[in-house]
């Protein structure tokens, strides 16, 4: 393998076990667009990476960050118009609850941030996630991470299963009794927080469950969840990181799917590249936050985020992406619900806009998960020049996110390469 | 005031109450080498940022970057090259022990993953800080803050006061007897830890003690606290986010004070900017941090990183910083301590380096601490076009740490503001 000594080396520097995507790792050395070129010089398509939502390399971006770091990049103790313009426009991308900003790096950090302000301004302590997310890698929110595998939930955190109409989690349920019982769940976990002294802070989700693998959601039930959160004195906290900016055909997915969160997260697409993340909020919370957090962080709400951060609405507005999104996003999910009937191991095309996901099982019937095959179907995938990744409970589902600007062309190729590669999955 | 609108704006698009330094805050328009500008084109000698260590708008970072972002930004689960030559550039700089390095985006992060890091490799949960630290504003990191202010100490959490000769926790104790007493109090908190069936993970300490406000430490403490930390089963994490990247004159703090931590934390000045931070250890502990942990942080370990840590590094090379921080730092120094006769308030001058503080009293006898003299001093200062903050257990700390290019010719005028600021606070 030619990659042989620089793998060696990063064993070394990163750790042993530092994930690389494939069989065959890839060496990147340039990006433009929606592609992805090896040092070979070799052309992928890229599905998979959701961060450089305006395209790789994008000249605007990159023209606005050299520009702004040659001329001023320092922190926010010092007045800056860049960073409230910046803060100004997210705000009024929201609905009208939302008016102030908590600028951090990561998403991991503004998560850190919603928690902490939701317990703030609730005096409760207790979160309630589903059973099988994500939302980041600090010991507090990686605690919520695969709470299906682990025997203790610590710091004060209770899940409840995901809603999902193609694995119920009662057998044959409709769209109204799976509401119903999503409702219950996530009752009886703030009752457990109640009845252990934690009380209620908040629930936070993923707009459109990502991690879950993307789960048909019963129309309506976020709405439900966000008035029943709001009844029992608490907030809702939507991680907008992979749902938001435009990815589903709305800016936010929370608006995809109807409801109006107390907190919007957001986070990797945000500054194309470089870390921005940010906590959008009611000005009363953040107020709240302020007086009662010191909270600074050294390299966030700097004139380098701003600048950065506003080059990649502009560009997004500038190209239409969010209606591109939308429409590209459409026409391949119809290309890949073809296949369903085609081959076997597929179980199910859900998502929607430019983020969709295939789930392969060992047949349709026992839709038993595949992890394999899914990891198979990726590399065969790799090898064809596309790249996707796996996602889900049980890592099953192909995971399909491409750049905002992957065009419809794009998708043809893909839903070629995809027969393809279905045809060798399946040996014919 | 000019600025009163955007500060209303800002006060609703950032919340109210996001920090701002100083009595009428600057609007910064431009950086370059140890210089800021504001709106009105007033130049300000800047003596408080150590993010931009090669200089404001240093051009070949700003160039790195916009290469970089222009080519190719991807996560790290693909192969680069850069991260792996950055990475062994990081580890190379340290002592032998130290071979491996994880990734993150601020110092926080890289806080989380050294305590994570330790929990998972000593099976312990306990940690040790001093009483007067800051480690950056995760719901975990920051239960290390101000402890001495808190009832409780949550998360497995225990402090020693720190080793303070000025103002030693017994008075007039020479070294030799503080540094035994010290040591004490870290074994007291090792072994309440214990008793508490935590058990003892890690000490995690500033090699400078930069937020207690840059206390003169016995010399050979540090590596007698390396010593009992090994003995006691724990390991000995050094916060170098502030005293890292030649600020001590030395190129790590942990040089300048004589011991080898088992871990090494950077941050700030690493991207000149850009969010850069990073755990530095040996092989063995990332090995089992990456085979436990499916640590991944999507901005981090990236090309842009790669690029942009190189070219700080390549600056702080070519232009000599690590020895031009000693050599201007001992003669700032020396002029400060030449005030300490002149000015009552002026309590003591400490710190090494460009890092330097200056200890605000009540009176000399006294030793009170002055926060609010310390405050009016930087106003002094600021108004005089010099830019300066506070630090400290009391916050009567005047604390200097200039961009690392900052100059002898520098150094000259800041001393005559200073002599001219003090006149004026002591109404002479």
């Amino acid at each position: 393998m030619a990659n042989e000594s620089l793998i060696q080396r990063r064993d070394r520097a990163l750790g042993a076990g530092a994930e690389l995507f494939y069989e065959n790792p890839i060496e990147m050395v340039r990006g433009e667009g929606a592609y992805l070129f090896d040092r070979e010089g070799r052309r992928y398509v890229d599905l998979y990476n959701n961060v450089p939502c305006v395209g790789h390399g994008n000249p605007a971006v990159a023209r606005a960050m050299a520009e702004q770091q040659a001329t001023l990049n320092v922190h926010s103790r010092y007045l800056s118009e860049g960073i409230v313009q910046y803060a100004e426009r997210l705000a009024n991308l929201n609905h009208d609850g939302i008016e102030s900003v908590v600028f951090s790096c990561s998403g991991t950090e503004a998560v850190e941030v919603a928690i902490m302000m939701a317990r703030l301004v609730t005096g409760k302590q207790g979160l309630v996630c589903t059973d099988a997310t994500y939302h980041g890698n600090s010991t507090l929110v990686d605690s919520m991470s695969d709470l299906h595998r682990k025997p203790t939930m610590p710091h004060h955190i209770h899940s409840f299963p995901y809603p999902d109409l193609y694995r119920p989690v009662e057998p044959g349920v409709d769209e109204e009794t799976l509401s119903q019982l999503t409702l219950e769940h996530v009752s009886k976990a703030i009752d457990e927080l109640k009845s252990e002294g934690s009380g209620f802070a908040a629930l936070i989700v993923c707009s459109i469950f990502a991690n879950e693998g993307l789960p048909d959601v019963p129309p309506g039930l976020m709405a439900q969840i966000a008035e029943l959160c709001h009844a029992e004195g608490g907030l809702l906290i939507a991680d907008e990181v992979q749902s938001g900016y435009g990815r589903t055909g709305r800016f936010w997915g929370y608006e995809k799917m109807g409801f109006k969160p107390d907190m919007v997260v957001g986070g990797k697409p945000m500054g194309n590249g470089l870390p921005i993340s940010a906590v959008a909020t009611r000005k009363d919370h953040v107020d709240e936050f302020r007086a009662r957090k010191d909270y600074f962080n050294t390299c966030s709400a700097t004139p380098l985020q701003a600048a950065v951060g506003l080059a990649v609405l502009d560009e997004i507005d500038r190209m239409g992406l969010v209606a591109h999104a939308g429409v590209v996003g459409d026409y391949l999910a119809a290309g890949l619900r073809q296949c369903i009937d085609l081959y076997e191991p597929i179980g199910d095309v859900r998502g929607c806009g430019l983020f969709l996901s295939v789930e392969m099982v060992q047949d349709p019937e026992s839709k038993s998960p595949d992890a394999k095959a899914t990891k198979t179907l990726a590399n065969h995938l790799k090898d064809r020049g596309f790249l996707v990744s796996h996602a889900g409970k049980y890592e099953n589902v192909l995971k399909i996110r491409p750049p905002l600007v992957f065009s419809q062309t794009d998708a043809d190729d893909f839903l070629a390469a995809f027969d393809d590669s279905m045809k060798a999955l399946c040996g014919r």
